[in-house]
C-alpha cells in the first residue's frame, strides 16, 4: 500500500472552533487532537495497546530527552522510535527548545551556532543547532517535526522577545532547508512573541513567509495565567492560515484545551494526565479527584462507572486511595490510564459537539470544572 | 450455581512428582501450582486481567500486610479482598507468622497470647493471636487459610526448634477451633522443624492428629542452601498425607520449584518474579537475563519470541534495557508480567511433563538453568 502524503483537511467549523483530519503515512489524526507525551519512548505507565484503546492517534516524543537516552545511534538501528517502542501510529517530535530552557543547565543561545547546554542528567555538554535538531528528529523518524526555536521564560521584556523572534525565525529557515522536501512528513513552525499580540503576529508572518506544514504557538504554558493564555491564543489564531493545523504546545488541563479549541486550535500535548496519574490526581467528568484524600478511603464508587477499559470501572476510589497511599505501581498504572482515557474521551466529545453544533453547551458546562 | 466444596484430587504421579487439581468455590487450581504474591492487594505491577491471562489460578495475600493496610474494616466493607482488588479467583492467605519474624520490630512470642510485635511502618503495637489471625483471614475472605505458626530464623538449635514446634502445634489447634467447620474453605497446617528430619516428622504427626485440609512446609526460604532445602523437603514429603495438597511456602526460583515438585510438592508462592521484574531481572527458557547489563543495549531480540501476551514479544532487550536504566514504570510492568507469565508457563510444562511421563527429561534440562 502506498504511503499517504501529509495532509490537513478542515471538515467543519463552529464559530472559530475547528473540526479536521490530519492524514499521515502512519494513520489519521482527528482534530482537535490530544497527544500523550512519550518522553523517552514510553508514555509513562501505559502499555502501548492500552494507549491505542484510549483512542490516542498520535503521541509526542521529546527530542531533548531522546538525544540523551537512548540516543540516535540506537534509534537509527531500529529505524526510528516507532519500531523501538512498538508504537505504529504517528509521532510528533518537539525540537528540544523547550527542554533546553526548562531542564538543561548553563544553557546559552548562540544565534549563529544554536543552543549550547549541559545535560540535566550528567552535565555533559551538547550543542543543538537547527540542523542537528532536524537530523535527530529524522533519526527518531517522526512524522511531524518541529523547528528549533528559542523558548524564553515568561517575560514582558519586548527587547528579549523581539530578539527571540529574530533568532527563532533564522533557525526556522535553517530547519526548513535541513528538512528538505518530504511530502510524507511535516515540518511545523513555532510562533513566539510572549503575551504581545503585535509580536506574535510579527513572528507568525515571518514563519508564513518561509512556509510550513503547520503552525505551533510556543512560549506558553510557562507560568502565565489561563486568562493570559486564552487571550494570547485568541489574538493570534485570527491570523493563522486556515488550511494548516494549529498546535498549542504543552497545554494543558481539559479546560485549557477547551478554551483554546474555542479559539481555533487543533492540536495539544501535555504531561498532565500521566504526571497527575502518578501522584493520584484523576480527571473525571465530575472534575478533579485527588485520590490521596482520605475522604475516599471508604468510597466504593469507581472514577468512571461507564469506562470498562481494562476493567477501570471495577476499581473503587477506596482501592485506588489504598494503592496510591502505599506507592503501589498499580496506582500509577490505573490512574494514568484513566486520565489519558479521560482526555481522549474529552477530545472525542469536543469533536462531536463541534460537528453537532452543540460546542457552546459543552464549553459552558466544562470550562470551569477543572479548577 | 451451588458453590463447590474445597477438594483435592490427585490425578497422576510420576515417581514422587504429583499432578492434581484443587477445587474451590471460586475455581479450579491445577497443581503443581505457582501462586503470585499480592502483598497488600495487588500483584505488584500487574493488571488483574493480565494476571489471569498468564494462567494464574490463585494468588496469595499477606495477612500481616493486609491487617496494617488497608485493614480489616475496609476489607469487610467490600466483603473481602476479592471484591476489593477485583480478583475473582481463589486467594490463599498466609497467617502473618513469616512477616512477623522477617519484617516487624521487637517481635515477641508469648505462647499463651500469640505474637506481639510492632508494625514495620509506624511502630504501632499489635498482638496477633491464633484466633485473631484466623479472624483476619476470614475478613479477607480467603479461600485457603493458614494457621498462625512460629517461624524461626534459620537455626540448628534443636531446643529452639522443638519449642517452635510445641507452640506452633498449640496455636494450630486454636486456629482449627476458630476456623470451625466450613467446607467451602480450607485450613492448612504448617510443618516446622528446621533442617532436621525427625523434628519435621514430629511436627507433621502432631498436625495430622489435629487434621487439616492441606499441609505446608514452613520455615524454609530463610537462608538455607538449595541442597538443604531439597533434602528437608525430600525427607518430609515421604510422610505427608497423599490425599492432601502440599505447599512449600515462599519458594522460589523456577529450579527450586522444579526440585521440590520432584519430591512431591504441589503448591508454591514467591515474590521473586515481580521483585526481580522491578530490578530488571528476567526469567526465560534460556536462563536469567539481567536487563540492566549494557550488553543488551543493542540487542533486538525479545525475551521470548513466542510470547504475544500484551505484545511482550514486540519489545526488544535493547528497549527494556533503556527503560530499566531510566527507571521507567513500563520496565517494571513489562518485566514483571513477563516473569509471572514465564513462571506459569514453567508450571504448565511441569504439569504436562508429569502427565506425559517426561518429567525426568524436563527436570534434567532445567534444574541447573537458573543459577
Amino acid at each position: 500500500m502506498k504511503k499517504k502524503d501529509f495532509y490537513f483537511k478542515l471538515t467543519t467549523k463552529f464559530k472559530k472552533a475547528r473540526l479536521g483530519k490530519i492524514t499521515t503515512s502512519r494513520g489519521i489524526i482527528d482534530t482537535p487532537a490530544f497527544m500523550p507525551v512519550g518522553t523517552i519512548g514510553t508514555v509513562k505507565g501505559l502499555f502501548v495497546d492500552d494507549l491505542i484503546n484510549t483512542g490516542s492517534q498520535i503521541i509526542l516524543g521529546n527530542t531533548y530527552h531522546l538525544m540523551l537516552r537512548p540516543g540516535t545511534k540506537i534509534l537509527e538501528r531500529f529505524g526510528g522510535l516507532h519500531n523501538y517502542m512498538n508504537w505504529k501510529k504517528p509521532i510528533l517530535t518537539d525540537s528540544g527548545g523547550f527542554q533546553i530552557m526548562s531542564l538543561s543547565k548553563f544553557n546559552k543561545i548562540d544565534k549563529n551556532i544554536g543552543a549550547i547546554f549541559r545535560s540535566h542528567l550528567d552535565g555533559k555538554k551538547f550543542i543543538l543547532s537547527p540542523e542537528k535538531s532536524i537530523k535527530i528528529q529524522k533519526s527518531i523518524n517522526s512524522d511531524i517535526l518541529m523547528v528549533l526555536d528559542v523558548c524564553p521564560k515568561l517575560t514582558n521584556n519586548r527587547k528579549t522577545l523581539n530578539n527571540t523572534i529574530d533568532i527563532s525565525t533564522k533557525w526556522a529557515k535553517r530547519c526548513k532547508i535541513e528538512f528538505g522536501n518530504n511530502k510524507k512528513k511535516a515540518l511545523f513552525g513555532i510562533i513566539q512573541g510572549g503575551l504581545y499580540k503585535d509580536l506574535r503576529i510579527d513572528s507568525l508572518k515571518k514563519l508564513i513567509n518561509i512556509g510550513f506544514d503547520g503552525y505551533a504557538i510556543g512560549g506558553l504554558a510557562v507560568g502565565e495565567t489561563q486568562k493570559e493564555m486564552f487571550k494570547t491564543v485568541k489574538n493570534i489564531t485570527n491570523y493563522m492560515p486556515i488550511n494548516k493545523p494549529r498546535y498549542l504546545m504543552g497545554v494543558g488541563t481539559p479546560a485549557d484545551i477547551l478554551g483554546a479549541v474555542k479559539e481555533g486550535v487543533d492540536m495539544f500535548d501535555c504531561v498532565m494526565p500521566t504526571r497527575s496519574g502518578r501522584t493520584g490526581l484523576a480527571f473525571t467528568w465530575e472534575g478533579k479527584v485527588n485520590l490521596k484524600n482520605s475522604k475516599y478511603k471508604n468510597d466504593k464508587s469507581p472514577l468512571d462507572s461507564k469506562c470498562n477499559l481494562r476493567e477501570l470501572n471495577s476499581y473503587s476510589k477506596s482501592y485506588l486511595n489504598h494503592l496510591i497511599k502505599n506507592n503501589e505501581l498499580l496506582a500509577s498504572m490505573l490512574i494514568s490510564l484513566h486520565n489519558i482515557n479521560f482526555y481522549q474521551q474529552f477530545m472525542y466529545e469536543i469533536r462531536k459537539s463541534i460537528k453537532s453544533r452543540t460546542f457552546n453547551k459543552f464549553y459552558n458546562r466544562y470550562i470551569n470544572l477543572f479548577y
